[in-house]
């Protein structure tokens, strides 16, 4: 029995509250001048509070060394085995943006990117352009039918959009066009299986067909497609865990994420006030709330060691506006590390805080990579955490007589 | 999907450079006059200095309380579930010596060993018989026909040999005759399953004939077999991790392991300055280096401490040759404990050591048994091992968008 079907069986429901934090990105790697990451450089004496007062530890999304994207990163957090349930990063995007995917259509995630005369790869985010420009470009591309197949090309926020193929003979499994890397053209997308032909056949001609229509548009001048993939059936977060869960994220992905668990996906604005908003508005509704942030990840990715570290002495400055509506459990946690030195998702593991007054708290009374090691979790699996929270707002039965 | 298939999908050829350095039986137990184990007494300002500047922590090579052979322990090492790909001595013997073993072929470790004049044994190892003496007794029982299969008995070091058996009708699984305790008679092969029984009676009448040639040849007056098993099929090395691996390794064992995982097996002197002189002289052909020391073990099993003590400094002392070659990642570590105290392998946990440019290092600043138990690393399986090193070399890709 795998650790949801245990879960499920042993949830019951009650008043109790939990809140679970997600700091996108949090995790870092130390600056070569001071040795310290960017969580250990933020100023987050909030934070350190609840940590004394709770229990810590460090947890791998996925295993030692293995980097995650962000749906599986977040599939861990929710109790999700994400090897098990690897959900196309193009069915999320679908989600996110609303987009009505039926059964047997294919949905893509795709980025404008900028290529060179060569038709080398410069930019794979064309200069993160506009969402406004973003939904211009879609609109040019949009309601192709190419082989007999219905294309719906939408866009998501700056250079992302969706692409969804729907018609008979289309099947998986494909390859992504997406290279992930600069100085190489665009990969031609492949039929893994010969069922998959037909799909790759009018990915291809998709993208063709884009680099015609996109030419006089630089630096949005070419398309990468990756993440092809169907609507997964998943059981939901109400079933396993008898919670009436609710999201408060503002970016598409993770508001598809939360809907495919079905989660409740709350209008909120993107600031961390204008989440929190949300939370205390909504706080009466619901019994479980992901607050994700989104930001401290794009600065590690922009490699803005100072800006991470400014974005998380601004989630610190507003933790007390989450204890004071007193949930009966708090985590905190990232869904991957995003070091500002490397400049993208890496594999370190993340530090985990988790708050309740039935916690046995260990020494630890610091927030951080380096302190979080010698906390009373130890070092674990992301997908734990659920467990943890729930048996820690007294929602878990007792296993066997 | 396993551990194995994950990382394959994951892994990519770059020319970044790993080099795993394996201490056999580096683990120990305290002294009972000093209360330090060996690694703890050795003075290793070196490995200290590397400790300080990486990350640490204490792995299981099977499981917590298991006590690992030499192939379980390197099969962790190298990514392998121990449990999962269960190779036999006798295979990893026989490939040790480059003997072609085909399809069918049943393969065991054999030892010369010393019975008293009830039978019982004496001496596991006969005194640590002469290579060349081993040599010359192996020519006694080589090239038998016992009941149509053909057997032959070849010389691995000192009092180890190989036997391998070739015929219509053998199968596995056959129980050891080795009991691998003194005071007791060798026990009789055992079928497990009626498929094996004719090859538990080839083996038991090869032992009788064995008994009775080697009757005047005391202390070797006596043979045990183990780990009867055929040649496995296994994913290897350059398959899972797109690398180019060499083993330097000077027993026979560790170099059929690794030739059987597909690593390229350098011709070697058996000496620590050797060893590293070959690995210098090899550096720009491959990215991965297999550098094992086996006299660890072997001074582990002889129950002598000082001289395991000073073998890890003579390490520790060498330890800058390796650095200074400024490899992406060295990993220090052992396949299993030899406490000297115990004379045998334990079940201890392995100090491990991993210095990377890209690695979040803890606050330890020492590597021995209870130091590392703080690492950053945690306590780990050892088949994590190598994704880690991947990792760090940034040989992996990002799992799932």
């Amino acid at each position: 029995m795998d650790s949801l079907e245990l879960i499920r069986g042993l949830s019951h429901p009650s008043p109790a509250k939990i809140i679970l934090l997600v700091i996108d990105g949090l995790g870092g790697l130390p600056h070569p001048n001071t040795g310290k990451t960017e969580l250990e450089t933020a100023s987050t004496p909030n934070l350190d509070r609840l940590t004394a007062a709770g229990i810590c530890g460090i947890t791998d999304p996925i295993g030692p060394g293995i980097t995650p994207g962000s749906t599986p990163g977040h599939l861990a957090l929710f109790g999700y085995d994400p090897v098990k349930f690897n959900i196309g990063r193009g069915v999320v995007e679908a989600m996110g943006i609303d987009f009505d995917l039926k059964s047997g259509d294919i949905a893509a995630r795709g980025n404008f990117c900028t290529v060179d005369k060569d038709g080398l790869i410069t930019d794979r985010r064309a200069g993160r352009i506009s969402t406004e420009k973003c939904a211009e470009l879609c609109r040019l591309l949009d309601r192709l039918v190419i082989d007999g197949v219905k294309l719906s090309v939408l866009p998501v926020r700056e250079h992302r959009f969706v692409v969804v193929f729907r018609g008979k003979g289309l099947a998986l499994d494909v390859s992504d066009s997406d290279p992930q890397q600069l100085g190489v053209a665009p990969k031609a997308v492949g039929a893994m299986h010969t069922k998959a032909k037909l799909m790759a056949v009018v990915a291809n001609k998709f993208v063709e067909r884009a680099k015609t229509i996109l030419a006089k548009h630089y630096p949005a001048n070419m398309v990468l497609l990756r993440g092809f993939s169907q609507r997964p059936n998943l059981p939901t977060m109400p079933e396993i865990y008898k919670l009436k869960p609710a999201a408060i994220a503002a970016y598409p992905m993770y508001r598809g994420l939360a809907r495919l668990l079905g989660m409740s996906v709350l209008e909120t604005g993107s600031t961390i006030a204008e989440e929190i908003k949300t939370l205390k508005e909504n706080y009466a509704d619901y019994d479980f709330f992901f607050l994700h942030i989104k930001k401290t990840d794009s600065a590690g990715e922009d490699g803005d060691f100072e800006g991470k570290v400014k974005l998380i002495e601004e989630v610190d400055n507003s933790l007390s506006s989450l204890t004071g509506l007193k949930p009966e459990v708090i985590v905190v946690t990232g869904d991957h590390s995003t070091p500002a030195t490397l400049k993208s998702h890496s594999w370190h593991p993340l530090p985990v805080l988790l708050h309740s007054q039935w916690c046995r708290p260990d020494r630890v009374a610091e927030f951080s990579e380096t302190a979080c090691i010698s906390g009373g979790l130890g070092r674990f699996h992301a997908t734990q955490i659920m467990p943890l929270a729930m048996a820690h707002a007294l929602k878990l039965a007792k296993f066997g007589a």
